[in-house]
């Protein structure tokens, strides 16, 4: 395995600029899928917008299929969502009829002009890349060709036993330092201590972290090689200090959440839950625009049977409310506080957040630029 | 009669930058008279602010008659309209008591720099042309000399018979979008369809429109040639699908509202109701700023005696509610969603809107330079 | 004592441009200290932070003294205020534990590296002097070394005797339209003839104003040199005009509150007044940035045992209500509304104002550059 290197955190005080594409990306890497909005939001007749990396989309179901139009008739630039459905397999634009074919986003008919008008087939809106899996209603936002869904997706959501829930929110705050927020190693020590899910665990003082790459390359991995559990700070005393539920805690949470957290692209954490808990968390923190991001929180156990509906009541009964709730809003409070414009100073611990960037700068999806010329090019 | 092409709907897909004045004229045309007030809303005592055209302004009556003033004191910057009337035929600013003559904006005195102040006649502020007729309050924004009200009016306006109902609303949008709307040939059968007007009334399909000129040329008419009820579109099927009140109607209203729409600068539409309807709408789309406009709807019908009273149960009861609430309020809509930045593709039935910016961009009334200088000048 | 000369406001019409120092000062003159927040608002834990000349401040007090450190880690940037107190003499950020050193800022430890964190010492937080007198926080908010706080009060309010109300309000508008409306000698009797405190009082139609120094150079003092009660304005009649309770009064308040209005820097005025009134306001305008200001009133008497007692039932029940409220309320108003990129036009009575300008202007406290670069450096 990879190892990255420790001194990216250093000097203290060094400005940025040292991961180009990354910081260039403030509205989001777009050549991936994302999650935009869960199955049970589209309805079977209603078209849903969504902003997603920038992009103004309309959503729409058709015998059972997803559809993504780009939401902005060439006509007038009236959002195509707030049009109808009357006419099977076309969307029409609310303003002046405008007739588009779903599949291909063609403009097939613009009714006041008749059935014979010349502006038929001569213009099209963008079309996006759709597919519906695992409750949830995915989007390519890129300019080359797509991808399979599945090489963006952890491949253990593909187990048939996984059991997943998801819950989404919109959040201001730029998706990067969301990201960021996620992997960084080191800021559940003082952020989450006094949220309700550490009440009752024990969370050390520093550890000696390790970055890695997971064996197929995709995700990045912290680890700690070194757990203090507690320390004497010279001139403030010992650190922590322990409740009564956590003195009588034999194991700890390691790094900031638990002993394996993994970063993935586009912008996709998983958080292995310690023990014999056998479920895991993920985040998507899904880029709106510059300034706001969709976040996404996933629970996923894999169960069957009695297990699975066990899981379920401990889902809604606990996690849920603890962990969806309680502890992440500490993370939403912390994200949109982070100005990109002023210097920052990194420390050690830092390093997860380096090499992630390091990560998206140079591994991030592009599209081959001749991919690109004809994608963008058609649509126009 | 003169025709205007129908290839400036050509080609889909142009960009913009064919009607330079007209492109230029964010903020409104000014060298026009234009309808900022109802008469009942300006009171004796009070003064009354408005933006119209850009320019802020301060309404007041004085002895039956209306002053209009920039509000804006020299001074500090004030508005003069939170000022006092205490000194008939003036108007102080409520900071320092710049005593101002309601007819020609002169500095008479600066009160507490005593009755022998030397700022005493060197200062203006700038005043407005105004006058109230027909229950409306009317002001000449431009920088020229006024011409006579009636020009601008409607020349049936001037009919003793005419009985008028205004009602004015300040919008979010552009004044010129607002006016394509209102002349826009094609929109009304389908943004309007679902509205309670047409319920009962029956739409067309297309049309083939043209589009003339009235014969003092000062209004541009748009007539349907040809009238199609209803086509067979390839792929979609028959449209419109008529309703059973529909069905029965042997009447087409065949434009977005009428047989015959009508509309002149600076920026007035004609709705003459069809059959034996016996009334008339009126849109003005006064500008405010370069993102508000004051949409100001006129219903008038010519009638005395008992039949004027009908008429005014007749508005009161059903036009004020169906037509001015329950259809414009679609237009109202739709103006804010047209965004001047993005590219737009035209299609034939453009044809009126297209006819409308050229007429706008080449025949607006404009100030001689030396008329300009000179009024402005004396302004400052 | 130095008179300034009156054709400061002359030519009528003129540009601005004139007090270069003082145009340039938006977000206030930073040389000085000012009153931040009320003894009363700062508690024992919790920390609290303000914006002043447009400097974001941490403010917290530990064992009895107060300190002030800029509101923001240098790590990435949230504010200190959020952090917690859990350390005696330290503050420790909210995100990742950051621990400074309240009294000179240093950063003493990063919890989550451990104890042997090679970023210990090697940054800064800024502070800033601050001291706790009088009911109120002090800070200094200059690049250049503090003075003695005691150069920057009024020395009255250091006698024993003095017993002091203080009300803080955040207000929209700039700083330096509300310092020139406080002594600016006209506005008052015009603007204010309508408040209640006037209603029982009399005020003069126009005064001969003669700006002076105060013997130790510190205020600038306007003083009637000629006071003309009521006056007769050709075209207008006579000015002004006085109810009941005004025509039985002898005294004449003449300028726009007192006989005596002083102004200092940075921005503080003092109304003495008149005749047995035995009380003094105050008002400082402490800058936020540059459009908000802190608006701070204070009532000073200068009384012990029962007549303290008197004097605290006046202010409750009379002085804060009809002044504090009433009157001042109006001055908030105006402020606001004042431009200033628009051109002003200055009259006669303006010498409050221009002669202010140009004190501030050329007299306000500056660092010596050597200074200024030494301590700015230290704290970076």
């Amino acid at each position: 395995m990879e190892q990255l290197e420790h001194h990216d955190a250093q000097p203290p005080g060094s400005a940025l600029r040292r991961w180009p594409n990354y910081e260039a990306a403030a509205i989001g890497l777009r050549e991936y899928w994302y999650p935009v909005m869960p199955s049970r939001k589209l309805g079977r007749k209603k078209m849903s917008a969504a902003r997603i990396a920038g992009r103004e989309l309309c959503l729409l179901r058709e015998n059972g299929k997803i559809y993504v139009l780009e939401n902005q008739c060439p006509h007038r630039g009236i959002p195509l969502s707030m049009g109808s459905r009357e006419f099977p397999g076309h969307v029409a634009c609310i303003y002046h009829g405008w007739v588009f074919d779903v599949t291909d986003g063609e403009l097939k008919h613009a009714l006041p002009d008749g059935p014979d008008s010349p502006i038929r087939g001569t213009l099209c809106v963008r079309t996006f890349p759709a597919e519906e899996r695992l409750g949830m209603i995915w989007v390519w936002t890129g300019d080359g060709d797509p991808v399979p869904l599945d090489d963006d997706l952890p491949e253990e959501f593909l187990d048939p036993a996984a059991d997943i829930f998801w819950r989404q929110s919109d959040s201001p705050g730029n998706w990067r330092y969301a990201v960021e927020n996620g992997f960084d190693e080191s800021h559940g020590k003082v952020l989450h201590r006094n949220s309700w899910w550490l009440f009752f665990n024990r969370m050390s003082a520093w550890n000696d972290t390790e970055i890695t790459r997971s064996e197929d390359g995709k995700w990045l991995r912290r680890y700690q090689r070194k757990i203090v559990v507690q320390a004497d700070y010279p001139g403030l005393g010992q650190w922590p200090r322990f409740n009564f539920f956590q003195r009588r805690r034999k194991t700890v949470q390691q790094g900031s959440n638990s002993h394996a957290v993994d970063v993935r692209l586009p912008a996709t954490l998983r958080v292995r839950q310690p023990g014999n808990a056998n479920w895991t968390h993920y985040e998507w923190y899904v880029p709106i625009d510059d300034s706001h991001y969709r976040y996404t929180q996933v629970a996923v156990a894999w169960a069957t049977g009695f297990q699975r509906l066990m899981w379920r009541l401990r889902y809604w009964t606990y996690i849920l409310w603890v962990h969806h709730y309680g502890f992440n809003n500490q993370d939403l409070m912390v994200v949109p506080l982070q100005n990109p414009l002023k210097a920052e100073n990194l420390f050690r611990p830092d390093v997860s957040v380096t090499a992630w960037r390091r990560f998206a700068d140079r591994e991030h999806r592009r599209p081959s630029p001749e991919t690109k010329a004809q994608n963008t090019e058609a649509a126009e």
